[in-house]
């Protein structure tokens, strides 16, 4: 008796949550440091030392009134300018205050911005492989999520001439999540370029906006001294959302915003009818203590230097016995490309108490995803269980 | 371009937020204390010190990791179980962990259960007045809600006559909020008792279960030594939301629970459903600072005294000078029948800087809400001003 669709979900269950169950399970048999779980994107460093203080010293000197209020549904003017402010500084953009709504996560920054923009039937397009949540949250406003074919001969960047073909009247927008969850690519400002390209021309051909939601909460996650290239420039009817559960390593505490450029069509319907969505989906406003806490810290960030570490650990690790990575420029996944099916894969890389993603469970067989948010120790002694692995498979070193 | 549903909303607003700005706009014309701005429940008393001392004492001692990381979907088993057990001594109910799902505010839980429970189409009723909010809640998963009328002879308890007739094969739910916004009325035991008859009647009709949601953030805002009766025990369908905003003044915060007994129809189900549901949403779990929190403070309450002093000043004030006060039992807010037209009222209220929200707004016509969740010397200041209102009206002495 309770809703068709959720009665459905509740027969399939969420894979990786699943796998996270797994690993509680093995590490209660064989002892935690025997089982080797790259299941989960948790990040595994604390919040900055800056986190507590700031958290210490606002609850201490800030009126409880002010600190646990109501304020304005779209967040506190004072955190949404020094957001727009601390944007504009960094990427030249000419955000304000009534360009940033705080949102609970990244996540709810999608449903809100979904919830704005979609009419039943409407099409959100994604570049696979992708995270298959966002077929969930399009499906909450009864969106038909659409993937794009992956690129794998162009190493997953966006292929803007699959994006093409996908396109059709009833896009609404495309979501593109930078850098990936699960390749770890960060998208090129080439291939935005490329993107943007084909999008304008869908727009004068259709005769309406498509809006590009850039889903960013790794942003601050790229190595080798890369920046994530930030899209509003590169296309106008760009809606970024961002959440400081990664840079910041505070998932639990839900706290992000959504971004609306001045330029980008319909801005200011966007913004109104976006602070309506979250109030009436039952967020009402992000979380006041944290919003008054990133307020404080946005310039700081996570330890990217023990997530590198981690990084270069595991590929040299991995390629080295013969298995074929996708080059991680970003976020904190290692794309690997599974001798077989990838399902096969995971079972067999569990009886050496490795846990890992399957691709499938990103619309992308073939591969398996290797969540590196983990100690470095971990990584160490994951690899001779990963070289046994390698072995079966009769990889060449 | 942007959704249809929402488009037609950003036309409306919400008249109780526009009385807020039109508060503030006052208030800087005439000054703040010249304005008696009734208009919004935001609660006016700070959070007890308890709330500070465990925010700091959380922060300096949790294991960031712990404190700000990812946990299931549900929450917390701690905090889960903390509130299981407080229910459990309090109302004598058998709730464990998993009865518990903790939720961003009631707002939150709402919508969670209206995911959870609604096909198109279906059906939700609601005692009127009530918070038109909920009717956008009902309307974000395509159901149709549908008011009961107000039981203006009765004083506003829940009319089980008028129930049944509104009744249907549709009918998956019945919201009801007690103690009640906008009325301020405590439902009775004895009108628990007699709506859950009809209920039960229906369900037997019916073939099918309908939920009780039982929306509860002012449970322990009642007066004069009163409690508000716990429903899980009169009507076995019920499904409890609550919230901390108002009984720890953490509205900013969005921290609340839904609790459902393990003896309502399809229990484990709704919990599994109501978890994947809190995930897609977008929500994905509750802030996670504020549920270790609350674990801490289930036994800490607001200063109830000082709203009850607002009560008295206001009631006694009102209806010395002819106005017909509803007596007010629980919740902060007053209501009143108008001489007249409401929405005239509030325009002619606003001349002399008394701001209150029209009983239309909660789809009662001829009555305002005045929320004395102000200080009391607001309540006493505005008397003079309430006075010449009711002499303008001519109402008697």
């Amino acid at each position: 008796m309770i809703s068709a669709k959720m009665l459905k979900m509740t027969e399939g269950g969420s894979a990786i949550r699943a796998m996270f169950e797994e690993g509680a399970r093995l590490a209660a048999k064989y002892g935690r440091e025997n089982v080797y779980d790259f299941s989960l994107g948790n990040p595994n460093i604390p919040a900055p030392e800056k986190v507590r203080r700031e958290i210490v010293r606002i609850a201490s000197e800030t009126d409880p009134m002010e600190l646990h209020g109501y304020m304005s549904n779209a967040g506190y003017p004072e955190t949404r300018a020094r957001v727009a402010q601390s944007l504009n500084r960094r990427f030249g953009t000419d955000f304000h205050t009534d360009s940033i709504l705080m949102t609970v996560g990244a996540a709810g920054g999608l449903n809100v911005l979904l919830k704005t923009l979609l009419n039943p039937g409407d099409e959100v397009l994604v570049f696979a492989p992708y995270f298959l949540e966002y077929g969930n949250y399009v499906s909450n406003f009864d969106g038909v999520l659409k993937a794009v074919p992956a690129n794998i001969a162009g190493r997953f960047q966006p292929d803007a001439q699959a994006l093409r073909e996908a396109l059709t009247e009833r896009t609404k927008a495309l979501i593109l999540n930078n850098p990936n969850n699960p390749t770890g690519v960060i998208y090129t400002e080439e291939s935005l370029r490329a993107v943007a390209a084909v999008l304008e021309e869908a727009e004068r051909r259709f005769g309406h906006p498509i809006y590009l939601l850039s889903d960013e909460p790794y942003r601050e996650l790229a190595y080798d001294g890369r920046v994530t290239p930030w899209p509003t420039g590169f296309y106008r009817d760009t809606l970024v959302c961002y959440s400081w559960s990664k840079s910041l390593s505070l998932p639990g505490e839900r706290i992000g915003y959504i971004a609306i450029p001045p330029a980008c069509a319909d801005a200011k319907l966007i913004f109104d009818a976006a602070v309506i969505a979250n109030r009436i989906l039952g967020f009402v406003n992000a979380p006041s203590l944290q919003q008054k806490l990133v307020a404080e810290c946005l310039e700081e960030g996570t330890d990217l230097a023990a997530y590198d570490k981690n990084r270069r650990a595991l590929y040299e690790g991995l390629t080295r016995v013969g298995f074929d990575c996708v080059y991680p420029d970003g976020a904190f996944y290692m794309w690997v490309r599974t001798p077989g099916d990838d399902n096969e894969f995971v079972k067999r890389a569990k009886d050496h108490n490795i846990l890992v993603v399957p691709g499938s469970s990103f619309a992308c067989p073939g591969y398996v995803r290797i969540a590196y948010c983990v100690s470095y120790d971990t990584i160490v002694r994951s690899l001779p269980a990963f070289e046994k692995l390698a072995a079966e498979y009769g990889l060449s070193k």
